[in-house]
């Protein structure tokens, strides 16, 4: 009977969360999102992420609290499912561990020590809840649902942070550490700008989508750009460049060359089929995966190079809660 | 029958060639060094290395062409041997394809374009004959035959050039490309050093013995180092270094800090449990493992580092020899 039944997907980004309900062949049932407020804290923002959850998941006909076989198990009759739910999967911001669901202070989640996310979602809804990096988890969605025919891939997100994610053989790469492959954290100059993680020089304090922010706003101070005087964001500097800005075409540029070499380096070490570039800040298109890629496979090492291409997502903002979905199907061992 | 012949394996460096026979257990059977003299170009160094390979295949008992398997199927009555050989493993700088043992120009030997050395070998020795890049190779030996009790390690070499492998989940990793990982290219600069292979900035054009001492010879030009005048090598940056002169210390300590963040980029990539450090710029000891392993602790992300050690090989010189043995074993099928 679980065969049939779809999951909740619930997704923690540092800007939006978003919660779905999706089944087995990936069709998303249902989708809700809104923004993270990261500022008020894991409490509130737990307690936000769980209402709209459950949103999500009324949405998709479900109309009480656990599966069915759940319900049936635990004796209780309350919530006799019109469509049951097997499990949920969650996507966080890592570090994390996925055995305990615990999140471990993850630098794009201020505050957020220690907390037990996978314990308060299952408690609330009454399931079998998965945990896991979710930069980690949208390699796994890709691999599963996005028709791209390769056994190996690697799916870097460009977002409010900047991580990925390896499927390797066709099985996603866990790591002796169960982090998944900390992929933000390769470094690009290694005596360079201060990284969340407290490292200098990893490509997360370049090219995420805060960092872009952050250097272009320096570039910016006291100049004529069209971008003074913004509270910038990655979208501006994407814009600006393209309106021909030329300090916004700096730091845009920069930053396409920097992810271009650390994609070389992931194609080098990693050796896939395939780099999958998703997260918001790849909204911008051709104007962000043509000189990446470009770079890329022209500084790879040729046989890597050669073996390998560079590509979008094809899944928009539901990347996360495909990958989350993808997650707790692995999980629940139906795969 | 097979199960107790023994394999040759072959190491082709960029400054030695060695040879050995290696038992299942591990065991080195016998062992032959001498310079590579990679200026002589291909022809003459595959002449050396297979009359090495015979040397140390006839110290070891061997008295003739192929095994005991081969020669029966052949219906050659020549070369009875005493003690058949099962294969030949050779261990090469990359990058090469594995699958017909072609080496494909490596920035460590050049004018090897496109050189048939498994063939080559296979015509001599009249044995089924594996061909790996040496640090993938390593690795495996590493796994194989050094007791760590890890089923996740990554092996650097930290010699003429500069590279690796990787073993995860006890199987050695070979990608999309089957280069098995080009560790050498991560990148530690991205606007930095000119590497052999194209690009800038890569691990190898810093931290490899080669690169050590051109950076050396560079920092000592017009100055009073003790290093002045000498035909600097990697050896002499760290002999220098440890007896105080200064500028050998600033490039040792450069060395070490630049390759302990490339550890680190490996420790978040890889999450292994284990890396392995080897390779003859490792002879330094504790003046190299030292401040790597605290770099490299540090500034890997703290889930990841937690999981990990770095330590040096046990085997010294052979590890190349053990490497290419492992190969064999592993194509064999008999692991």
């Amino acid at each position: 009977m679980t065969q049939q039944q779809p999951v909740l997907a619930l997704d923690v980004g540092g800007t939006k969360l978003a919660a779905g309900v999706v089944a087995r062949d990936g069709t998303i049932q249902s989708y809700c999102q809104i923004e993270t407020a990261v500022g008020e804290g894991p409490t509130a923002v737990v307690k936000r992420l769980l209402d709209l959850g459950e949103q999500a998941a009324i949405e998709a006909g479900w109309s009480g609290r656990g599966s069915a076989g759940a319900v049936e198990a635990g004796g209780s009759s309350r919530g006799a499912a019109e469509v049951p739910l097997a499990a949920v999967g969650v996507g966080c911001g890592g570090p994390l561990d996925p055995a305990t669901g615990v999140i471990l202070g993850p630098p794009g989640l201020p505050g957020w020590d220690a907390v037990p996310l996978g314990a308060l979602v299952a408690e609330r809804f009454g399931l079998p809840t998965y945990v896991e990096n979710d930069a980690t988890a949208a390699a796994l969605g890709e691999y599963r649902w996005s028709g791209w025919g390769v056994e190996n891939l690697v799916y870097l997100t460009v977002s409010t942070g900047f991580g990925g994610g390896i499927v390797a053989s066709g099985k996603l790469f866990q790591g002796a550490a169960r982090q998944g492959g900390e992929l933000g954290h390769v470094v690009v100059d290694w005596q360079g700008r201060q990284c969340g993680c407290g490292a200098r020089g990893c490509a997360e304090a370049y090219v995420s989508g805060t960092s872009i922010a952050r250097r272009a706003a320096e570039a910016v101070a006291g100049s004529d750009s069209t971008l003074a005087g913004l509270a910038i964001t990655a979208k501006d500097v994407a814009d600006h460049a393209r309106a021909g800005d030329p300090i916004a075409r700096a730091v845009w540029d920069e930053t396409t060359a920097m992810l271009g070499r650390m994609v070389a380096v992931i194609i080098n070490v990693c050796e896939p089929e395939l780099v999958v570039l998703g997260g918001g800040v790849t909204r911008a298109g051709a104007q962000l995966l043509d000189p990446v890629r470009e770079a890329a496979l022209r500084q790879a090492m040729p046989p890597a190079a050669a073996a390998c291409d560079v590509v979008l997502s094809r899944h928009g903002e539901a990347v996360g809660v495909l990958g989350a979905a993808a997650i707790a199907y692995e999980r629940l061992g139906e795969s």
